[in-house]
């Protein structure tokens, strides 16, 4: 079952397939409104968009440069582009967004770099792994070479990278002197789930570049690069024009993350999401026969359901994926605007089923 | 002068220096805030994506292919990425967009192809340079190869093509058996200005994909690829994606297109643009010294202004550039938003500018 | 231990290290001397180059296009890049050659295609896992695609895939309509291994595009990319040329092929190298201590020797990789330079340490 | 008539269409031979490779970065690949091998820059159009930027840069701090031409990297890149891996390239192409009707023939370009090789022509 991405189906008000599903928060579409009027110096060049940058400085408690896009992939893909020469290697975990669910932008935007996969537990990347990866064939011309790794956080299934071991990833390359990124679709709802700063989840413990997402989170379509090694932004600029994603009106993206950072909206709605995702879990934890698995460190669920339950909660209209990773394993994912209710109500259908004589 | 670019300039209410300092018409506003709520299929499964579709196959009277993008850059490099192999010559004129304007974006989507300028008057491609060009050095191995050609209407200088230049233009591209792109980022204005119908004006004529722009005149960020030529959709999927110009939130860019041509909105904005540049073509020609260069047809101007004129109306705060194209050279934008006040107290300022006795 | 790359390393009259420490057959270099006087027209179209195209099509028995290009990476390169879209995947095994020593060359000439590696053991590609991988995604947007497969046949481990093996590829590929690729810079040597006409083994097996080596085989310098799928060839002319691997004097490419290929020397000269590879086996196999790793089926080896017999191995002056694929694992590759009288010698300096004392 | 490129073109003994239908200079042969046999250490860790680039040192007086290559199109675009990024400008002249005639290898390899054409009298790049085009959108994201600048020595119509053109054009890269390219595939036509040193003629004049040409004058197959800025080598050696140019056994380029810099040959082979190339300019000169255009500076030669000398001339055997610039313009080329004979025969068959009633 691929709900998500086929034609025509329908995407009922209590749907868990994706973050992606949602619209956006009223304080962001009230920014949209306010910056549609009157005239702007086009292309960055206007006051919202500086404003962005400085609440970004602030944030980061330090410099940044500021680049922002209207999709992640766009924002991964163009920050790796400047980490890695086109014979360069970028180490990421096998379940890695850039990996597989970006259809080769990172390769496109890197002219032909080359992604060496490194497992490791919970979608994380495995530091002696990557210790190990960085060491082989240095010089060697005839062999790719270490350029920079790239960590998700929140990962792909919803675990959470702690600050020891982003810093542990840090320190691997910076001995081998790689850069590192992470890609941050997800990052308000890891930053919540580990209540430390920012700062203290990037740039302190090694990243020298963010994918910072905004979209999944209440936005409707805006990301910020976030460069902490500001040497990588002298290219950037050309690098975003040359790819079609410098917005001439740019006050439209700005204004989307400026209401985002606003008032802590980005925080507020993460911890929205990632209270839904604990609330299911500890809700379907009851039910007889569902396997919750892993830990629900943000805002994303797998879990184990009997055929029936899940059966069950599609007939009901829920939507969500099934079948992707093993049998009877389903994934629920919550956003900003998930409304109690739903998972109330998703909970209490999966436990009628599991309780009905079929199941 | 380049005040357009230059971080922290003014944009005073009655700027001329380009349409894209203009925000957005309150239909697209409200068609954003009107999709900005509930859950919706993402990645363009969703109603307003297909409403779009349906819209341009009624306009442009045929079965279209239809993937929507949030710049005209992206358009372009997009389209063009789909005509020409690597080693594949792209025809234009010196003045394009995609030549001057884009750094490099149709060299990146398309792996290194050539574009190969050819001259005409009036920033138009001259049909004959193209059939003798289409020509040179076919099936040798050690030249890049014709591939496609690319036309801007309106033109980067305000000049609209004739539907006779179009198809000749088309007709030489079919000998030669290249494509033939349209950057129609002033589609409209170009539209209205010869009163025929986008299907004349498109594939009729021979052109096989449109860059259907929409963010100069009303929308905030979104434009359309149209291709007539639907062979060329089958990659642009992929291509799109790996750009990270794939929206999750798809419906954010369609309901922005779907307002755009809904009730004639695009037709009538641009109509108005145009009005406002011939408004001021007319005024400026009766003030004493002021050279207008060119017919009007659409809405940019170029004309030549006394120095002491130029001045004055920079010291008025109005804006728009000069000393780009020549001594004394200066440009007008005119946008759907230009107020017929702004339009009046420019010429009146320049008319008194050049009755003083300094000028 | 990198003896095969270091600066100033000392290549003896002995070494094992690889095919490519050797120098050239004397036919070889007597075409060479041959071609290299008179005038000839260039960029292929003389009289050798036209010879060389004739014996192909006769040993494989029909219809092919050749391109000759210097190098193994190049015709790997250039083959896989008529074979892929740039968001296509190249199924190979995790040993191959375009996966580890290329550096890149596949993702740089295919302009940033994924090479997905499926393993299967003795460095073969496993018909099964490419049906599997074949079928993930098609048609998503979100994933890069299906395009092609590419094996090598012997394998860089010195395997050879049985016709059978190579028939059931074939079909997996035609089946998931994707073309196959064989990386041949030791076919001759797998040719005569397995005793079949060169027709079986490619395009009888449903191979598209054959990089057809030489240069490990006794000539100085040339390779011939065979293409079966002769709608491939259209571009690769111009991918040739672009890349820089088009000769002007390509003469001196073609007198090299057209000897190799002349009086069964390609055939000649494999034989001779198995034979050596299967004399070196024989012989280490009586060595107490030494464990032969597989089956010698071409001209490499992989055994287990004592640390004592590798050493005096060394003291002695024969040059070999060791200590690259596990502990005390060395690899002799033979050539058809090979001295009986080295096999002979290496056999005893082994029986010698392993009897001594020490070992 | 373009009999260079025509398959099954005859090549007569007295060709003069290019001197890429030369064979090879004896020593040059003799060389190849006496590396062929014995084993050697491969990639260039060879002896022969050693004192190449011993050689090139002295020869240059400082130290080079050496990278050999096969090819002329192969040396130009890694130079170029080393010199801009991809949204870079490579400035050049529009008659240019870069431009014209290498399938767009440059944009392949830089992905995607941009070759600017500046136009010069006698096929030779401007200085003052490079200052001017060097400083224009300097920074402007809108716009590929500055990077480098490419000239031929000789040019492709046989004219040679002075000293103090070379000069003033490496001035102007400095002050624009862009980088400076020679493409010397003809390089000791010119260095013979003008008498001066290598290191007058290439670095102490400003240049950057050199593309030393061998093949044209007397090499089978093998030209050298020399770095003088020896921060672009870092990355040269991934590069030319990457597109498979570098050669397994590199004895037999450095072999070809050690000879042909060994006692003067790459002069006296040069010198006595130029040489032929002024005998026959002289003696056409004297031919009544015979219009000799331009200076003869190196080993090219453009005149205006009357229709019937160029008539008898091909039907007495002799092979030239006609007709590719202009009306009754031929292209005369002399090599290494080009026997005085065949240049006094060519003489007295336009004399007899220019004198018989038809003409």
């Amino acid at each position: 079952m691929n709900s998500e991405r086929a034609p025509g189906a329908r995407a009922p008000a209590w749907g868990f397939t994706s973050d992606n599903i949602a619209g956006a928060s009223p304080e962001i579409v009230e920014a949209i409104v306010a910056s549609s009027t009157g005239q702007s110096s086009p292309y960055g060049a206007d006051e919202i968009t500086a404003r962005v940058e400085r609440r970004l400085a602030a944030i980061f408690e330090r410099d940044v440069a500021v680049f922002l896009v209207p999709t992640g992939t766009a924002a991964n893909a163009l920050c790796l582009s400047t980490m890695t020469p086109p014979w360069g290697n970028v180490y990421c975990h096998p379940a890695s967004h850039i990996n597989n669910d970006e259809c080769g932008a990172p390769e496109f935007y890197t002219h032909g770099a080359k992604l060496v996969t490194l497992d490791g537990p919970a979608a994380k990347l495995d530091a002696d792994a990557l210790r190990a990866a960085a060491r082989v064939k240095v010089g060697d011309v005839h062999s790719t070479q270490p350029a920079c790794a790239s960590i998700t956080q929140a990962t792909e299934v919803g675990s959470v990278y702690t600050l020891d071991e982003i810093a542990a990833i840090g320190e691997v390359c910076k001995a081998a002197s790689i850069k590192l990124h992470m890609d941050g679709s997800r990052f308000a709802n890891a930053l919540v789930s580990l209540g430390c700063t920012p700062a203290e989840m990037t740039w302190k413990a090694g990243v020298d570049a963010l994918s910072l997402g905004a979209t999944k989170n209440g936005v409707l379509a805006a990301e910020a690069i976030v460069l902490f090694d500001t040497t990588l932004a002298a290219e950037m600029g050309y690098r975003r024009k040359r790819a079609g994603h410098l917005f001439s009106k740019m006050r439209f993206l700005s204004a989307q993350m400026d209401a985002y950072l606003n008032n802590d909206l980005w925080l507020r709605n993460a911890r929205h999401a990632n209270d839904m995702a604990r609330r299911l879990t500890q809700g379907l934890a009851t039910v007889p026969g569902v396997e919750v698995m892993g830990e629900t460190q943000a805002n994303i669920i797998f879990c184990r359901l009997p055929k029936p339950v899940s059966a069950a909660l599609v007939q009901a209209g829920f939507q969500f994926y099934r079948d992707r990773w093993g049998p009877d394993v389903v994934r629920f994912v919550t956003a900003f605007c998930t409304a109690p209710d739903a998972v109330d109500s998703l909970i209490a259908h999966a436990r009628d089923a599991a309780a009905s004589p079929r199941a």
